[in-house]
Parts: structure tokens; C-alpha cells; sequence
């Protein structure tokens, strides 16, 4: 038996990506930079899966860019921006709570003399529009704020972004990692007020090694890495044309969000109904959160005793994110949750393929789990 | 019929490879940062390719760094030991023909004030060890050179870098991009006396999408990518696992090249010597050079003429690099081939499972092309 709830983390290969994928590795296995024939079915496939994501974005072809991960395109719309911008101001704003490839590149911008403003988490885990206001002006060159977040699953109101560069005037190009919302709600840059959005393949039953990064048509934004010129010279390297592949044929499968997010709110309701039955149980995850997230905590159970137990049966959750092994939350640190409850905070990420089944069979785990686990204390 | 003569632009994925990527897509797909049995396999996974390709390159598991391409490789080491060594000079040593991802890098830092040095290619397309003495001074930080020419094959004095840096007293790290060398040549960066070497895994075998940066223990860089911190926070962002499994499983299956390089040898004089019997046919490549790497012209065909003939054959070959596509090559350019011999370059690039039978349809092809495309005109 194996649950896996932890697609926050990465997803199991779909057999449509897998396919995509194995094609690429082995019967079209090409560089799409070659100018001979297995070249150009290399870039029919690179062609097919841009028009693919294009789709799934309402975005044009042009507008998209393979990077190799999230991270890059992430850093890659932040530090290509600022070096574009970086004569019109001195001002970045974005939250407290960002993935760590946006988090730690505004770091090394601060460390580097830019004033970078961080928007701290309401009690629901998004930013308030407006602090947002508040913060931006006619300096701010960039507005970074991711749109779900990776370990509550709060959503931000990102559409707030545009509006307040309008506002206050600023040159500031919009950007907002979509990563852990993209194949989930309907992500659409254009309606999001975004010059620059980023995705990535691996949350969504693609394979790992490819990420893309939006760059409306008309926004300027310097490239991060220099090479080859591949992808009109953003992420220069030879294009990981399996995962990109992969990522085409899984976006293309992607279930509708009118018709997904529904089924997974009840999913997450009911989960939610079982695991309030339980003593001990506090819930960080706002209610009106990404339904395929819910991070919450056992009082007296750390984190990792929890993941252990449930892992030695098969079930798979994460202790917030995987993204920093070992760090403490700092997300669940901004959104105030004391020290305790950062320590036994577990995220569980639901899939598409998630059934009620395996839920059940999480919650009763987790009760047996307390059980023992307390009892042993 | 297939004849794919481009490895050095890509490479099919092998049987090993694949396996072990399909592996990691499928069944072992966990996040290495997951605290949970899935996390445990997957570190297992990445655990093991490291000392796979640390075997490869007799170093030490905890000096081998995946990241996602050899141009993100190439990057990280030139702006990290830049970055790193700035305050103590303000000099860099390069040659003219670099892979763009050095190249470009480089013209990047010439731009932000770095002085950079670029040496020019002997008649053998290595640089001459006495310009490089020439070049080096105390203040020199970094000093990088190709092992072999992507376009060429010729190979480069690499272990006279170091000299070079200890007898000018410089404070530079040594980077070498082995990108075309790695899987061919013995490629032991101690010998090479490299602090940091670049190699790639699609070039030999593996999956698009990773790389590595060797980093020799002791020598210190700064990261280039901002994130989660994997790889020892080189390269953050999800390890690309299928692409790092699939490069371990090549590099453990790779060809010694004691016993290889001497059979490639005979097939690149075999081959040199039926391109010779036709008249026009001009080499690029040193006698001296890689031997799985021919370049050549034929006076009066085109590159891109040649290729389509050849590609509706089924016969694969590139013109210099696949790297830049459309651009004429910098390389050819800067060794003092004229321009009719750089618009009608060919580079024949053999793997590890090039047969004779192959070079022989590839060669009376190019007789036939000869034959016919000359008369059209």
C-alpha cells in the first residue's frame, strides 16, 4: 500500500508525461538546436509543448520559457527584471512568506543595496491589499508575491499587484510564482495582472527538470543565464526536451479547475471533519485555502515522529515544505503559530488521483498515531 | 536507416539510462528533500549517482554538484569564483573559443569591468602554453579553459593552468569546461589540476537536463542560483532525479578509454582518409584532436545544404555546434579558417556505438553529394 500526500512536494510521472517523455529520450532524442531532421522533430515536440502550456495559461506561445526548474525562472524573472529596471528605482516589494528561490534571491538584492519590502501574512495567510499599497511606490521596480502557497496553500490576492503599480505610479513589472497553483486554479497571467508568472513541471505529474517562466509580450526583463541562447537567450543550456515534453502532455491532461476544485474542497472538508475529531489537532491552513493543501498540527507530536510513523505504513505527508530540509518554518513563524506548533506541523498535499479512500486511511493512521505516540511520551 | 553522427551536439539516451530515469519518474519518484521513505529512496537514488560520477572523475562524492545543464555548470563556476575572488584582482584568462555558455559569460563580466584575457587557438586549435604564461599576473581570479572544442575536437593543455597560476602568484581558481572531453578522455580533475570542472550527462548517454560542477574540496565559489538550497546550495531547485539517475547509470556504464580511444582513432583515420580521396575537402580538426570529432568542408557546398542532402538520407551531422544556432562559427573564425570554409563546415560527431559500416555510408554520401550538389549549381 502506498498514500502519497505530498504532491506540494513532487508528483509520480503520469503515463501521458512518461510517454511524452520516453519519446523524447529515445525515438526523438534530437537537439532543437540541430539543423538536420532528428533537429527538427525536436523542435516540433519543443513547439508542441509551448503551444500546449500557451494553452493552459490563455497566454501566447511567444510568452513562454522552458527553464530547467521553478527556481531558475523564478530567479530568473527577479534578478532579469531588476537588472532591466534597476535605473528607475531602488524599491522590490513581496511577502514574508515566498518559496525560497524568490525568498533567498531577495535576500542576495538586499545584500546587494535594494530596499526590499516584505509584506507579512494576515491571519489567513495572504498579504493585506492594503499594506500592499502602503508599500509600493513610485521607486518599486518589482512586485513578487506568490499566488498559493507552498506549505498552507493560502492564496494571495495577486490580481491587488497591478492595481497598486497603477496606483502609486511605479515602473515595477509584476510577477508571481504560480508554481504550487498552476494546474490547480485557473492561472491565467493575463487576468492576474502578471507581466512575468512562474510554473513548474514536477507538481503536476510531469517530470522533474523543467519549469517555465511567462514574460508577457512588451515586458522587458534581462536574461540570468548566459550560453547558447536557447529560448530567445532566458534559459540559455540545451532544452531538457523529455521533462519539456512531458510537461506539454501533462498540461494538456490537466483536469478543469471548475470542475476539479469543487471535488477537492469536499475532499478537504471531510478530512478537515476527521481530523477536528481528534484532540490535539490545530489546523494552520486557512479554510478558504488551495482545497489540495491542509497543513495543521498534533499537539505533542513533532513533525518528523509523525512523518516516520506514517511513512513505516506506506503514507507519505511532509513536515511544511521540502524545499528547505531541516529549516524551521519560517512561513508558519510570519503567520504566527508558536514555536510548538511549528514543530509538529504536517502538510498534506492531495493529487488528482487523491480518493477518499486514502484519506480515511491517513486519518485513521494519524488517530493510531496518537495513540501510540503519546502515549509512549 | 539511421547514421546519427551529431554526439557531440546530444545523444540517444542508452538502455542503462533510461532504465534507471524511468525508474526515478515511476516508481522512486520522491523528492530527495522529504523526510519520509519516499525522500529516503530518492536520496539513495541521488546518493548513488554522485559516487558514480565521483568514480568517473576520481574525486570524492562530496565534490561532485548536479545541476540542470552544463551551461548552468559553466555559470555558477565563472560568476561564482569571480564573485568570490573579486577583491583580489580584477583578471580573467580565457581562450576565444569557449562554448558560449563560458564565452558569453565572460563578455558578461567584461561588461561589469573584469578584464577579461581571451588567448587565441594555435593552428592545432589548442592555445599556446607560453601566451597563457604571458597572460596570467597576481591579480588574475579566474582562469578557464575548454578541455576539448565542441566544434573542433582539439584539445587543449589544461593541466598548464595551474602552472601558469602559481607562477604568477595569482589567487585564480581553474576551471575547465570538460563538457566534450568527460566519457572520452581520462577526465581526473586533480591531474588536470582543476578547481572546478564542468561535464554534462546528455553528451554520454543520459538524459537532457543535468549536468555537474566538479568542486574541488577546499576551494571556495559563491552560488549563482538562490533557493532551497540543494547541492550544498550550488543548485538549488528540485534535483532533476530521473536526469541524475540516467547520469550515473552512463557514466558507470562508460567505455575506458584506454581500450576506446584507440579503436576511435582507427575509425577517424579510416574516415579521414576516404574524405581525403574526394577533391575540395578541407579538415578543421587537428590531427591531434578528440578522434570521436571530424570537422571538415567541402568547397562549394554549403553546411546547411550538405546537412538537408545527407538528413533525407537519414545521415545526421551538424554543422560546428548546435549550440548557436543560426550563427556562423566564432570558433572556425578565430583559428583563421576563411569564410568559405566556415559556410561549408560539416562536424561529424561519433558516440560510442559508431561503426565503420556507418562511416563508409556516411562517406559515400558525402561522394554523392559531391557529385549531385556540385553539378546543380
Amino acid at each position: 500500500m502506498e498514500i502519497y500526500l505530498d504532491h506540494s512536494a513532487t508528483t509520480r510521472v503520469n503515463d501521458a508525461a512518461f510517454k511524452a517523455a520516453e519519446n523524447a529520450m529515445r525515438v526523438c532524442y534530437g537537439n532543437p538546436s540541430a539543423l538536420h531532421g532528428k533537429g527538427d522533430e525536436a523542435r516540433h515536440i519543443l513547439q508542441t509543448a509551448r503551444r500546449q502550456l500557451a494553452d493552459a495559461l490563455g497566454a501566447k506561445p511567444e510568452e513562454v520559457f522552458f527553464s530547467h526548474s521553478g527556481t531558475l525562472a523564478n530567479n530568473t524573472a527577479i534578478f532579469g527584471a531588476v537588472k532591466a529596471l534597476k535605473k528607475r528605482g531602488n524599491r522590490i516589494v513581496t511577502t514574508a512568506v515566498e518559496h525560497p528561490s524568490v525568498g533567498r534571491a531577495m535576500d542576495e538584492l538586499e545584500a546587494q543595496g535594494f530596499e526590499v519590502i516584505r509584506l507579512a501574512p494576515e491571519k489567513d495567510g495572504g498579504f493585506d491589499p492594503e499594506r500592499l499599497y502602503e508599500a509600493v511606490n513610485a521607486k518599486t521596480i518589482l512586485i513578487s508575491a506568490m499566488l498559493v502557497n507552498n506549505e498552507t496553500g493560502a492564496v494571495n490576492p495577486v490580481e491587488t499587484l497591478r492595481r497598486a503599480a497603477a496606483a502609486a505610479k511605479a515602473p515595477a513589472l509584476i510577477h508571481t510564482d504560480a508554481v504550487q497553483g498552476f494546474g490547480k486554479l485557473p492561472v491565467k497571467p493575463e487576468k492576474l495582472g502578471a507581466d512575468l508568472l512562474t510554473a513548474s513541471g514536477h507538481k503536476i505529474g510531469a517530470p522533474k527538470g523543467v519549469g517555465l517562466l511567462y514574460i508577457r509580450k512588451g515586458a522587458h526583463i534581462h536574461p540570468y543565464v548566459f550560453g547558447g541562447g536557447q529560448e530567445n537567450g532566458f534559459f540559455s543550456g540545451t532544452e531538457n526536451l523529455p521533462a519539456i515534453a512531458g510537461f506539454g502532455a501533462a498540461a494538456a491532461a490537466l483536469p478543469a479547475p471548475a470542475k476539479k476544485l469543487p471535488e477537492m474542497k469536499e475532499l478537504n472538508r471531510t478530512l478537515r471533519a476527521s481530523l477536528a475529531a481528534l484532540p490535539g489537532v490545530t489546523f494552520h491552513s486557512p479554510e478558504n485555502a488551495l482545497p489540495y493543501i491542509l497543513n495543521f498540527s498534533v499537539a505533542g507530536i513533532p513533525s518528523q515522529v509523525l512523518i516516520n510513523f506514517l511513512s513505516a505504513r506506506g503514507i507519505y505527508v511532509s513536515a511544511g515544505s521540502a524545499c528547505r530540509r531541516g529549516h524551521r518554518s519560517e512561513v508558519l513563524s510570519a503567520m504566527g503559530v508558536d514555536p510548538a506548533g511549528i514543530d509538529s506541523a504536517i502538510r498534506v498535499s492531495m493529487g488528482y488521483d487523491t480518493t477518499p479512500r486514502e484519506l480515511q486511511l491517513f486519518a485513521e493512521a494519524l488517530a493510531e498515531a496518537r495513540r501510540t505516540l503519546r502515549t509512549k511520551r
